[in-house]
């Protein structure tokens, strides 16, 4: 049976692009290697028709479909059961740019096209495309939409979910919904598409989307701070938002563990600053006034933090190459992290308003239960969204803190958030891992109401089975 | 029985708040007199639990319910049908503004409050409620909510859709859902506010909201310009844009028709420019800049859009009050066509490159049936959404016009849209008049899955029954 329905994929999109066995085996697991399953085949369509044909196929037959886009989530949404009776279905050769639309300020992509080809292809027109996430290179549109990914440039421009007009998808059922309109004002009828998005490939298989452009900011500064205290970080937030209004880009909160960490991994590279803040700041803001008017802004507001006391040093970086470098520091905390393993990962979000407590309150339970924990606190905290990642004592091994302490304290930062209003997963979504927590933090009205919708779009329950959603008591 | 549901409703809220006959009157036509309906009574809920309270006693009994706000919408969602079998419920005393968190830049209100008063209270704390629309002193944040509106200020900061982080939402059959998350991410599960935001409570109705604020400008600076097309407009938007950035916040296009009407309807005011435009164009730019700087940079591009050619005359508002007049202009065009009376109103979007051949394509369909035809087009050119309105030649009445060529002229114009990948209902929504115009603009993919949520969420048809989804075909 598994045979004849491979040979039956392979008709529709070829031999070579059915995958079986070793060439499988890199789509059965996530890219850190966490989740691990097992498939019937890997399915590499090469364009829409041939999703509808897979997925029509699969219908008829009840096979289920785990759509992968460049398999970098984090909680297992994009890996298979271990049954072995899943397709995966990889959108990865739908990687064209369809069209750009510049006085439309829109670009309509396939799902496989990579987040750094979209930005690519905005910049060929003078235009951005604002996401910015670590794994730029090899995530892909259709799975930065299906987990409505978040990064360092939400702040100003919002998550995916803010940064699509359209998409196109293929239905439960082989249909295919062609919602690939370009307007910024459409009040026709329900707006679907935010079924879709977030979703994590449980309702049907975003195909492509036209994606909003935005104009390239004349001038981007950026700056790195120490502080210290969240408190202190926050009022030197209050103070750019006031002064420089939607112009702050990203503000991104590291506390001192973190910067340890990771100036130790990028090998002992000298911190921006000169001497050890408990806390630090890294800003950037994106202006249409010149480089010399910008920066000239930025230093006075900074000036301003410094003699307030909220900063207690700072350093604006000279060009594009300083910058970099310190983009580099944020950027490299979760790779600086994996390596040293043995960290417990959390992506919570609370009201901005919150964060102080959470993170003093939080820090304090976490090393109650184990005082030699480094705290790996960083994130996005423009948007109230902490990564708060204790990891092992440097004289721990990984299992054994992982074991000892790993689910506690996961659960106690996750039950911190919640008693804040705040979410367990601010922008790493469900998949496998947290589904199971939703039955805690939401309610039985909202896990209603989801499942309705599941059950009215995907009857036959083939699409990404056992992800997102709990499976309710009676 | 009516006798009895009435008394039994007088139980729930009390019986001052049970409005029937003439007191039910001004409930039961939309705010322009064009829809009219008749309900059982109109029922005025004083919090959540009332209403609450009063969807499980028409769930039980099988009462529809039209859920209504300011009753400012314009296409009839917010009028019943004419059987009396509908109760009207009025969200108008849920206008509580329930908590403000300056620091999260958030406010939670109830569906009752009007948008003036939500924008007052953001004002109260410094910050920017943005959405404006000419409706604001009666239209209420549920309708606004459930009709996603847009407004002149979409270009910057989004439709309401974008301005909302959280709902709470009493379910058809009475459940109160509380999503009232106050959280710029948050991706543990399917994101449902966006079911009930344009679903114009169709799917439950919308109770209280957590609106997002925004940092308000340091400076807004205003400007009108002739100029000689809507290409030339396109050309001074994509200047603008290419130059601000998102400094950019209106953009509205005019007609001279629309001005010399408006003009005449103010009590012959003059226009802002010395000679007569065939267009003309009202901009705003909102910045950080100090009003020297920013000025300085708005008359830099408009110098260029001159020299150009691209503008035939531009003057900048040298104070508040020269802007609001400037906006005057804008604002009562729709009302000088009220009370003109005899137009066809259509709300149109298309991708912006198209908006130039939409206008003169569509111009020319129009004239052909009626030269004499008055051609009243404005609206947010930033955003692609025209407000595309024949309006009957002086010497002809209303009912003339409208009868002779009402519906061909409208269905010349939304096909005209369709065509170019638009929307035939840019912000106004559906309600019951645009309704069967979508089986032939939206695809039965599309349409399928609007029911299979509706019959999911809605099962017994209760909430605004006959609105939006039209009868599908066997």
């Amino acid at each position: 049976m598994a045979e004849q329905h491979i040979d039956n994929l392979r008709t529709i999109v070829g031999d070579g692009n059915v995958l079986l066995g070793p060439e499988a085996a890199t789509f059965e697991s996530d890219y850190r290697r966490v989740f691990h399953g097992k498939s019937l085949a890997v399915v590499r369509p090469g364009n829409t028709e041939e999703v509808s044909a897979v997925m029509r196929y699969c219908y008829v037959n009840g096979i289920s479909v785990v759509p992968q886009g460049g398999n970098t989530s984090l909680l297992g949404a994009s890996v298979p059961d271990a049954t072995g009776t899943s397709i995966i279905v990889s959108l990865a050769r739908l990687n064209r740019i369809r069209a750009i639309d510049a006085m439309n300020a829109t670009m309509t992509v396939g799902a496989g096209v990579t987040l750094s080809q979209a930005r690519s292809a905005a910049e060929g027109v003078g235009a951005l495309f604002p996401l910015r996430i670590g794994s730029e290179g090899s995530c892909q549109i259709g799975g930065n939409l299906s987990t409505n990914a978040g990064g360092t440039a939400v702040l100003r421009y919002g998550n995916m979910r803010d940064l699509v007009l359209g998409l196109e998808v293929v239905l439960p059922d082989g249909r295919i919904w062609n919602g690939l309109r370009g307007l910024r004002k459409d009040n026709a009828g329900y707006d679907l598409k935010h079924l879709f998005i977030g979703a994590e490939g449980t309702l049907g298989i975003i195909t492509a989307a036209v994606l909003k452009l935005f104009p390239m900011p004349r001038t981007v500064s950026t700056a790195f701070l120490g502080t210290n205290s969240p408190e202190d970080a926050l009022a030197i937030f209050k103070l750019m938002r006031e002064r420089l209004g939607t112009d702050v880009t990203a503000f991104e909160l590291i506390s001192s563990d973190a910067m340890t960490l990771v100036l130790s991994h990028l090998n002992d590279r000298p911190s921006p600053l000169e001497t050890p803040h408990p806390w630090y700041v890294l800003v950037e803001t994106s202006s249409n006034a010149d480089q010399e008017a910008a920066e000239s802004q930025l230093v006075g507001v900074l000036s301003d933090a410094l003699s307030a006391g909220y900063a207690t040093d700072a350093v604006v970086a000279a060009n594009a190459r300083q910058a970099a470098d310190f983009w580099l520091i944020r950027e490299e905390i979760s790779d600086a992290q994996t390596q040293t393993r043995g960290s417990v990962r959390c992506d919570i979000s609370v009201p901005l308003s919150c964060i102080p407590a959470f993170v003093r309150d939080t820090t304090a339970k976490v090393l109650a239960i184990e005082p030699a924990t480094r705290m790996i606190v960083y994130g996005h905290v423009g948007d109230g969204n902490v990564h708060f990642n204790p990891i092992r004592p440097a004289d721990v091994t990984a299992e054994v803190f992982v074991r000892t302490h790993g689910a506690a304290m996961a659960q106690l930062i996750d039950n911190a958030a919640s008693e804040l209003n705040g979410s367990i997963s601010a922008e790493h979504g469900v998949g496998i891992a947290k589904r199971d927590e939703l039955l805690s933090v939401r309610s039985r009205e909202e896990l209603d109401m989801a499942w309705a919708i599941k059950r009215a779009l995907d009857p036959r329950n083939l699409l990404n089975p056992g992800k997102v959603l709990p499976a309710l008591p009676e």
